[in-house]
């Protein structure tokens, strides 16, 4: 409801721009599947390679998809924050990380006078220089601050739609600790809500907990991995022990699990998350200090925990689908309800209908376009390709029985009077 | 109630990150009044010249000032959406404004091959690129498409703190249009949605909408300007006749309104919005076309309007503070009472009252910090000092009477019942 008000509520068709396409791109125009899909339902539009658009029913998802995010994050008491894009050379060559060499998707671009600036691709450095050296006390922590904030990065090729795209939305959030342990406890913490967030998405059954390599403080780090064909990496499963691992570790992690590599099951993956433990390497690099409880000057610990936004939504488009189009999890698709009404009387059915959904809370796009605009089975389908969760159909036939046609985006069509169809999608 | 919900509501400061700084910094590190005060009060942190974090409270208060323009651009049929930074050379050369000599902000990069990449300043012909071209009939027009989207611009100076940032947050909306008569009647509903937005944000008394530099198509666009020592703009004000025109278009001006020049007041002011009529230049330029009702192709008619978000806390900055600190307007305040517990039982009572304070929807930072980490005076310089609109003090010398200290940012304090107070703040 809340989100829903924000982005005006329900819509008429007529107020809100979405143009849907026939025909989808060549695999030429478009190689990923996710964005082709995206494209047709006109979800995005792409910029350069690697680089989309979110269209207004596009940026719907993105918003749904950022609530939930926000809401865990929320949850373990981050606060929400924004950093700039722009980056100093210094701040960044303290760390090592400004250097091409060391770090290859940069994009650097420079001032008036000539003096280099980089495109933020992520903030550990900004966060431990702005925030860390803010607290100067044991008192002052622990703090975690988090955002959503576009990043760029100077991919080679993009060939992956929203999936990795030189331009994303990425959920950054970075924890500062006086103890390693108390690092250790909200890593933990950070884990859980991660797991209840992909739940939320619809995508908890297909995502696993994977240990990937980790840094100079610990030996894994952990990546949220969805099973997705479109995804770059490969996973190596044990079910039974319910053990994930990433290619790249797989046999340390063997070694250190006891697992017996012949027996793994191996996938295709999108990581849709990861969270850092940097122990307190990076606070040491940039001697970001705060005075501990026995008075003394001492590094600070920094966790670092990532969601790409638009590549969920792409993960989500590669997931589920049809030859029909989209089917958006209910929680974050654009509309619950795609409302079309025939006929004479079925449109003024529809108007009524869509005042009344709309005062019981329901998010509604109610296809009011007119017959010259769009025709009955042009708007069907646009329902089905658009993804929306539910269906309403009212036209003089369904009125003859004081019904109207209530089809969910996978399931069958039934007859139902309004008020059955405002009580199924209340019970949602 | 809903933005506020969704920033985690109401807040602990032991929760919340907020670090205040007791002395400001000097003119010859931070030129800017406006980013001296937003820094001392912790809401802000320079990361370069002219490029500024926005920590989690300053964050609180450029999201209640996008709500406003948010509700408002909605209100006049818009859809937001999110374009990208990245933009691809050959889009801007079509209209001429990829050349440095011809737009002197630009911000490039370029791609691994090498090819050039810009980074948006404005978005026109991205717009017109993806929207316009997608709509291919008068059927389709008019559209409104808006976005909060952060813009970079090479500023050759950056003195004026977040009034003028190389890196700022900018609400655009572009609305297309099938004739020149349905773009002029749209251009004047959102000429009246910017004067309510003003009107909201607590400037409507001292913003003028103002005639300034027009195009190809008009004589003169239109600019608001907010009276404001600290802005770079030359405003000549006929209050009598309500007009109020840029310095740089002042003698056609002159001219076109009849005015007496001798009697003008001239102002310092600074740009806090502006509307412009593109006509069907840009598209003609772009070869952007529809098909009119007589089943013709014609350039459709563009118009462009826009908000420095971070520039308008900027200015609220600069017009809204005393010798403590910053006084928000209530609208965009981060939080409506600043509440303090002194003494054990008032300690204990302040917790109570947060509780019944939150469930009354009320948006309350409770200083919760123990005597070690702040002592009482600290925290009655911090309310007044970030500007919060009211303060609560419960002790045991005010729960005597059964009563608590209630003070407003600028006005004398009271001993109220919770009761009371809770009926001042629900009324506000």
């Amino acid at each position: 409801m809340k989100e829903l008000e924000k982005l005006g509520g329900s819509m008429k068709r007529t107020e809100f721009w979405i143009k849907t396409s026939k025909s989808e791109q060549s695999e030429a125009e478009e190689p990923s599947r996710n964005a082709r899909l995206l494209t047709k339902a006109g979800y995005v539009d792409r910029q350069m390679a690697g680089v989309y658009a979110y269209l207004p029913i596009g940026f719907r998802v993105l918003e749904k998809i950022k609530a939930i995010v926000r809401e865990e994050m929320n949850a373990v008491g981050g606060s929400e924050l924004i950093m700039s894009s722009l980056q100093p050379r210094d701040l960044w060559e303290s760390t090592g990380r400004w250097d091409d060499e060391v770090v290859d998707v940069w994009f650097k671009s420079q001032l008036k006078d000539e003096s280099p600036v980089g495109l933020a691709w992520s903030h550990e450095e900004p966060i431990l220089e702005t925030i860390g050296r803010q607290a100067s006390s044991y008192r002052d922590l622990p703090i975690s601050v988090y955002q959503f904030q576009t990043k760029l990065r100077n991919e080679l090729r993009a060939k992956s739609g929203v999936l990795r795209g030189r331009e994303f939305i990425m959920k950054d959030m970075y924890s500062m600790h006086a103890s390693e342990q108390d690092l250790a406890d909200y890593y933990e913490r950070v884990k859980q809500a991660y797991v209840k967030i992909y739940e939320r998405l619809g995508l908890g059954n297909d995502t696993f907990i994977t240990f990937a390599s980790g840094g100079a403080f610990t030996k894994f780090s952990h990546e949220f991995q969805t099973l997705c064909d479109a995804g770059e990496d490969w996973l190596y499963l044990d079910r039974a022990k319910n053990i994930a691992v990433n290619e790249e570790v797989l046999d340390e992690a063997v070694k250190e699990f006891n697992l017996d590599k012949s027996k793994l099951e191996k996938v295709k993956s999108a990581e849709v998350g990861n969270i850092f433990n940097f122990g307190d390497e990076k606070a040491k690099d940039m001697q970001v200090e705060f005075i501990d409880e026995a008075g003394n000057k001492k590094p600070l610990y920094l966790g670092s925990y990532g969601i790409g936004i638009t590549r969920v939504m792409g993960v989500l488009a590669e997931k589920f689908s049809d030859d029909q189009g989209l089917v958006w999890p209910a929680a974050v698709a654009p509309f619950s309800v795609y409302l079309i009404g025939i006929g004479e009387a079925g449109e003024h059915a529809a108007a009524e209908l869509y005042t009344k959904f709309v005062q019981a809370g329901i998010e509604i796009l109610w296809d009011d376009r007119d017959a010259k605009l769009a025709r009955v089975g042009e708007k069907l389908a646009d329902s089905e390709l658009l993804g929306i969760s539910y269906r309403v159909v009212v036209s003089d036939k369904t009125l003859e029985q004081g019904k109207v046609e209530f089809k969910p985006r996978t399931g069958e069509a039934e007859l139902l009077t309004s008020g059955e169809v405002l009580a199924r999608l209340s019970a949602d």
